[in-house]
């Protein structure tokens, strides 16, 4: 007697999911939410930094204080950093509709100064790409970049360099942008 | 003939300024000194991070924007943090008028125990506290810190103990608080 093989079906916890776009998370939500696994799973201690703001005037009303008037200031830095199996880590995350380049106006030159900095101090930097309409994150080391800057300064990182010199972040649930799966492997050979 | 002999006279740069507070600046001012003078020195890359603060609407008015409801939010780090000789770096500052003591109600228990996963990670975690009443400011290790505060949880640190667990830092001109000095000598035997 035959019995009938189930067909198989999609596991219901897929590591890769069809796009990052589709599930209405913004990039920088899925790294929050990576970076709080990786601390609760005692991995990694990393932190977005807050958005720097430059308050003007407090306003008193009654028992209620509240800023009644400020601005959004450049970042000086990355927005990511913190410590990583002993190692200091600093990032900076990007995202684009390009399908074809990431334009490097983007990114602030003294971001880029700083992840050289980073790298001459001894820490582990780079850069992470999310290209949208690709459902690719792309982990660039700060190293890579630093180079492409000086040789190219006001241009654009063409895909086919990122992807020589760049490595793909696979996409997960759980850990939606796991990006120290591509630092262990560049940087803790 | 006798010529007269010039009196000794204070130099014009001495390296212990009497006191912090005289010179008319807030700790976090003379931190952020200390920290542009090492990075423009390459000798570390420390930075404060923003406040934090929950923006809840922004105004236009014209071609103007800003931000005109917005509140200051709980730090869910220590302030400071950066790379030092290729070691993740981590802090917090605070400041007392108090002379016996350092009451443990001015840090937040979360950054103590951010504090406490620094030091598991590998990183190189402290306070520094300023005693501005005795122009002497402290470095106490995290690990000390913790150890105080599982022991003793919602309790003074004892000046008595301050000096016991932890190390002045000598006060300067160029570098108001040369913290780096002591990290030196306390984790890079």
């Amino acid at each position: 007697m035959k019995y009938p093989v189930p067909k198989p079906t999609a596991p219901v916890n897929t590591t890769a999911p069809s796009s990052l776009a589709n599930r209405g998370m913004a990039f920088e939500a899925l790294l929050n939410t990576t970076n709080d696994a990786y601390r609760q799973q005692g991995l990694a201690v990393i932190h977005k930094k807050p958005t720097p703001i430059h308050v003007i005037h407090i306003a008193n009303k009654g028992s209620e204080s509240y800023i009644d008037k400020a601005f959004f200031e450049q970042p000086s830095t990355t927005d990511y950093n913190g410590v990583y199996r002993g190692h200091y880590i600093d990032f900076e995350a990007k995202e684009t509709r390009n399908k074809t380049s990431f334009p490097l106006g983007n990114i602030h030159h003294h971001q880029i100064e700083h992840l050289r900095s980073i790298t001459l101090h001894g820490g582990i930097g780079f850069i992470l790409i999310n290209f949208s309409q690709l459902t690719t994150v792309y982990l660039i080391p700060a190293h890579a970049l630093c180079e492409f800057v000086d040789a190219h300064p006001r241009s654009s990182l063409p895909l086919e360099w990122i992807k020589e010199k760049g490595t793909v972040v696979p996409l997960g649930y759980t850990i939606p942008v796991p990006y120290l799966l591509i630092v262990d492997q560049l940087f803790f050979k």
